[in-house]
């Protein structure tokens, strides 16, 4: 039987379990009709999660999920492996999707703790997501406005636990947010 | 020893050994300085031969071969696994690059057997690709013009064998075909 199934509030010991536990498997953490009951914030919260298990691993704090528009189930998941996976581009967008695998993305929603990259915006409207949902548009922006002229729905879910994180994260390793960002080629003519 | 030193005209036989090796072994097969001995018809041909072992095992045939401009080194190579890794963007210029990791993208050529989508397009200027070598604009095209714009060089190199393989490819499964570019979907919009 699943842990949760029916839900007063969640707590951020839940929403993590869910973060870590490998999307195949969260049938053993949540109920099928209990995704019902999660709110944006609260996927944006384990977005939020992935992101902060990324900066603990020494990588860079962006996470992302992706849940079913109707049944609202987390189909895929995941935070960017610059540093884990020696990855030179990987985001939490792309990290995301690419756990989700080949489903329609026309059908689904993508929670993202930081403002998608111009290689993750042309991502995100090449599978026809259909709608993204920003976290952090602080830190870093621009491609709501494309987003929104390919036809997807952008909202805005500012989360302020991750814009302090991201925050951290530039203060304290500018040249790794910079390689995520630019590649190395901009770290060393930056240097 | 490295099994090729110096070359005469490389076979169809050694660059199929050369794109199936792990990238981090190649010296097991050529020495350090027969490198510059490749041409960059050679390493369009390990791309197609790359894109070829895709197609052998399902999936779609797209290849690309990362080299460094200086010690014409490959650092990275790879193909489309939309099938065999159930990835729903993993194109050869994105396997190609992940297979480099982090490197300095500026100090590179890539050469991929087929015109860049969109999210390629983005990844090669976002980490500053110096120089891109396209092996079919017959099948696909587009983005060379915005390449160039972002300050790439671009070079068409046309190879007739994987021109050929690509259009098989289209017309036995033009359903895979289209998911590769467009995602699930288009195709069932198509349907």
């Amino acid at each position: 039987m699943a842990l949760i199934s029916k839900i007063s509030q969640l707590e951020d010991e839940q929403l993590r379990a869910i973060a870590y536990m490998p999307t195949d498997y969260l049938s053993v953490l949540v109920a099928s009709d209990a995704w019902l009951q999660f709110t944006d914030s609260d996927f944006m919260r384990i977005a939020v999660l992935l992101a902060e298990k990324s900066f603990l691993e020494g990588g860079c704090p962006i996470g992302a999920v992706v849940i079913d528009n109707v049944t609202r189930q987390i189909l895929g998941k995941g935070h960017n492996t610059l540093v884990q996976e020696s990855h030179p581009y990987n985001h939490g967008e792309t990290s995301a999707m690419r756990d989700a695998g080949r489903v329609d993305f026309s059908q689904t929603t993508l929670f993202t703790t930081l403002s998608p990259c111009d290689v993750c915006a042309s991502l995100l409207y090449m599978r026809g997501v259909s709608r993204v949902v920003v976290g952090d548009v602080t830190n870093a922006n621009g491609n709501e406005g494309l987003l929104q002229e390919k036809g997807l729905t952008v909202d805005i879910l500012e989360d302020e636990v991750g814009i302090a994180l991201y925050a951290r994260f530039r203060k304290e390793k500018p040249e790794q947010e910079l390689e995520d960002w630019r590649g190395v080629s901009a770290v060393n003519a930056a240097r």
